[in-house]
């Protein structure tokens, strides 16, 4: 195998790949030439996420098992459903997009995941992990009702794998007896470390010799081994007080195969070939190594999960672009370490998030009350639960899309009981390039309908900080949601300040129009106001709503605007409607958010003015409202 | 122990029990003294629950292990968390709420569930099954922070074990080591019958010599073997293609303990006298049965998993009362069955509620096309989408409280795909004797935010069969949520005819003011308008709005009232007024809803009451508004 040091610049010599329009081409390769192609994808993989940017490490590590799958499975007509899909662009590469990819992530260009709209190939859309063993059952269990017997194939990451919904799938599919094939791509690494006992496990596995004894002979595992030899090797695994994974997998109802290695492409192609044949589930263990092939991605996963793209003159280099200002997520993570100085009660939980949520500065200061619960939402709310039980003061970071998971625990075992824990709740609108996907659109919709919570947006950096005070001294359950990147530049305090709950901020005293701004567009809503004489007021709160200062802007003003980064049905302008309609006041109220359809994926700027969310729409909504 | 054979009617001698009060009291018996508390316990829990009706054989089975507890850990300093509540009956009367046993489930009575407000002794607020290793973990995290060392039990019942919660929690609490003891309850049986690979694996252990051979040894387990003989034990399994569960949750971290009889109330104080002496995670693994020393129970778990009050005149026997209409569920299961008839491309999925969602008939009637998941909605629904990608017709009977557990999996799954799923959404509204964790009281709420769904909420039986229909045949996602129990009687039609999406129906043309109503308060709203010679529109269409009718309503009538059971916020009322705001038009909008809080357990009628959503109430607040 090739290793590269470097990211390509220029286009490299792919003579192998150019061939392989689509995967039927792949198909009429000899074996001997896979290795060959093997190091012609990963050159263009490298070359074409420099030149992109996008997620990195995943699709590095897959490059011999993607090609083994499309070489081995007839592919479309047999299923191949990707997990995640942060591995999924040597997929694309391979599947007739590889003249695209300069597009991907950019506004009418390729998607960063599968997605069903853009190929046949991309059996089922992802964005959220885990979701693949239960896709591609559903698709097996079609099958066997209405198809042709053909195979589906599932691959899912160690990370995802500690997902609960992963665990459902795998144990109804093991039940069930479908005919399905479970790949296992085990990294030993999702985005950030590992976490969990099936982790651990795994990794006292692989330390072993029993295991380097096993990769040796992974092609004849498939062979029968005799019974005997069979129980040889499981009790010396348990004098040595391990479980190897195959164990648990076969006890869930799989026929377990591995690990095998997942950088052998002719041996992979060739267990894939035998396994094509098998009836009912099979599990393949397949082990990887994230960033496979190129050095400082092996070297540094975590910082090469995704890039930027190169800049002409950062030959080799893959650095994240700078900041322009303060990242939301760090005045986040700096609140956090402040306060857990001030209270020792305080607790940070993460699913699996230390750094998209950057708790990195925290997990190294606090590490008692740091909690990496690993990709597993629900536990991470529910624990959070159990913690502010005996007065431990839980603060759930979480993204807002992947808050989505936690819905019943947040309303069950928090809201109902009105617990004391704080959710920071990231990427709160719109986030760019990773699409609609990971957009969080929708949690004001779906938390302001929880009784006893406290949902607060802030405006810019520094009142990010006093909210997330705000709702860490509120004796209940609250929330702050604040977008992905950075804020309007304000200057940061050290203080640890709160706000009067309930309570807007009157910015401009105008004339006529009224602006009730929520969080991310106070900004834009500013140049609106100005340009129209408008009154402008930072509503802070979505929940409880200033119902008093509503009531009396609606008195002096004739016409009411609400602008929100959340989807207009049953967001925070749905909040102002409602306190009118209670109040019996019928005025005139323009309300402005997100429509009622997925965004693709853009810049977010992009997003925002597609969505007519950026001072320019805002004001053309108004003056077309009211022209 | 004493086996019973009838539900007594009048309260029984307990001379035991009578002397406790609380778990002190307990404390000072004899252990000699505890087989005869248990049966005085189980007699008087038959009595109690024959007094008020509610959950039965799930109490019945714990009866024992409760004993134990309590006398064992110095509750309620020591915390006690118990999965789901069903089994808390027993709980309750010995944690001072015995002579409060008449009132449970009843308004200002007793809860059916454990309930932090209720009682120290309940340490956490359950109704949705497998939260308990979750809280009980974050209950432990925080002693080990803060506190003095006690100990943390979780009790949890096999079938709770399936949920992917529980997996994530136990995968974390192994991982992370802190004292908590989980205490899997293993009576093979949730509610309706157990699925999944692991509960097979359990089934084929029990029925195994070697679990015979264990559990008579039960109380030399906690002995440490030498490792020779545990190694032969556990050789002997292999040989047997076995697992133990031991090898399982061993291998998450616990020192597995069982399984021991959970019905030897001796032994079981003895074995949790000795763990709880024991530093980190500690697994109990206890084999009772659902309904114990109750025969009817025992032979029918299912039939007594919950039972009505008894009649006087029905003297030892707990018949469920016959329905005085046509159960919803009832048109579901009915509907399910002729659709399924007329379109072999349907599969019906349900999480483990094949009785609760009326699934029976049709999974006699079409086994291969029935999938129950077992307690696993993240995964039913991820499911029906990935069975939905080839053409099969998923159908997901769900509980609209439940459904709040897959609801990142029908946005990305299944909306951001425009996948074709329907939703069954059952008990949406005010449950009644449930209390609020089963209330259905939010799913137009967070639905209504979500592109590419359809919403339908039916008047009556004949509306929701034509409804499902409508759901079924359109080529996307659509949800048809209809309430608890029974409808107003309409005639129901063996056809399969649908409605015109998005168009509502007219029931009343009035003066003045139109009440525009969702689902299940158009039948109130019908003598409202009466009383009051409204208008009246049944919107049938929560999603997409009749925007047509809505702005032509709002032209004819100076008044409107939404009216609908769901939260105000974010609910139809404001999809109704989001249209108004959007078409620019300022009328008097009276929203008429849930309430913003959780609303106590007490009869269907007494809540809708309360909240003001019967008759009387929705005429009371429109004459209060514009008296």
């Amino acid at each position: 195998m090739k290793v590269f040091t470097r990211i390509p610049q220029q286009r490299p010599t792919t003579p192998l790949l150019d061939r392989i329009d689509l995967p039927a081409d792949l198909r009429q390769l000899s074996p001997a030439e896979l290795p060959k192609l093997a190091d012609e994808l990963r050159e263009f993989l490298l070359y074409s996420v420099g030149q992109t940017g996008g997620h990195f490490g995943a699709g590095l590590g897959v490059v011999e098992l993607t090609i083994a799958l499309h070489y081995v499975y007839n592919t479309p007509v047999e299923k191949l459903v990707w997990d995640v899909g942060h591995q999924a662009y040597p997929h694309k590469i391979l599947t007739g997009r590889r003249e695209r990819m300069h597009s991907i992530r950019q506004a009418g260009g390729l998607a960063a995941f599968p997605k069903r709209e853009e190929s046949d190939y991309d059996t089922f859309g992802v964005g959220h992990s885990s979701t693949s063993i239960s896709a591609a059952l559903g698709m097996a269990i079609t099958d066997r009702l209405l198809g042709e017997g053909r195979q589906t194939v599932a691959v899912i990451g160690d990370g995802a794998l500690t997902a609960g919904l992963a665990f459902e799938a795998l144990n109804h599919a093991g039940h069930d007896g479908a005919n399905l094939l479970v790949i296992l791509n085990d990294n030993d690494m999702s985005i950030s470390e590992n976490v969990g006992a099936l982790s651990t496990a795994f990794a006292r596995v692989f330390a072993s010799k029993t295991y380097s004894h096993l990769r040796e002979n992974s092609k004849k595992v498939l062979q029968n081994l005799p019974p005997v030899l069979e129980f040889a090797r499981r009790a010396e695994e348990h004098v040595k007080g391990m479980m190897s994974p195959a164990t648990l997998f076969e006890e869930m109802g799989f026929n377990y195969v591995g690990p095998v290695d997942g950088h052998d492409v002719v041996g992979l192609a060739q267990t894939l070939r035998n396994l094509r044949t098998f009836k009912g589930p099979q599990f393949l263990h397949v082990a990887t190594q994230k960033g496979k092939g190129f050095t400082p991605a092996e070297n540094e996963p975590i910082k090469y999960h995704a890039i930027t793209k190169l800049e002409k003159s950062d030959a080799g280099h893959a650095a994240t672009s700078a900041p322009t200002g303060t990242k939301y997520s760090a005045v986040f993570g700096q609140w956090l370490c402040d306060m857990a100085q001030a209270d020792e009660k305080l607790i940070g939980i993460t699913p699996a998030m230390r750094e998209g949520s950057d708790l990195v500065q925290f997990s190294e200061r606090f590490p008692k009350r740091y909690i990496d619960v690993a990709i597993a939402e629900q536990h991470a709310v529910a624990l959070a639960a159990g913690l502010a039980c005996d007065g431990a003061k839980p603060v759930v970071a979480i993204y807002s899309t992947f808050l989505q998971r936690a819905y019943d625990q947040l309303i069950h075992d928090v809201a109902i009981q009105n617990l004391d824990v704080l959710f920071a709740i990231d990427r709160a609108g719109l986030v760019g390039e990773d699409g609609p996907t990971h957009a969080g659109s929708f949690d004001l919709s779906f938390l302001r309908c929880v009784p006893n919570l406290v949902i607060m947006a802030p405006k810019d950096e520094a009142e990010c900080r006093r909210m997330l005070t705000t709702g860490y001294r509120h004796p209940g359950p609250a929330a702050v949601r604040y977008p992905r990147g950075t804020g309007p530049g304000a200057a940061i305090d050290n203080n640890l300040d709160d706000l009067p709950i309930g309570k807007a901020e009157v910015l401009r005293e105008g004339k006529d129009i009224a602006i009730l701004a929520f969080g991310s567009l106070v900004t834009p809503a500013q140049q609106v106001a100005d340009a129209l004489n408008a009154t402008l007021i930072n509503m802070r709160f979505i929940k409880p709503l200033d119902r008093e200062r509503v009531l009396a802007v609606a008195a002096s003003h004739s016409r009411l605007v609400t602008v929100e980064e959340n989807a207009i049905m049953g967001g925070a302008g749905s909040a102002v409607s409602e306190c009118l309609n209670d109040a019996g006041l019928s005025v005139e109220l323009l309300q402005l958010g997100l429509p009622d359809r997925f965004i693709e994926h853009a810049k977010p700027t992009e997003m925002l003015r597609e969505a007519g969310l950026d001072a320019a729409g805002i004001q053309a909504a108004i003056e077309q409202r009211w022209r």
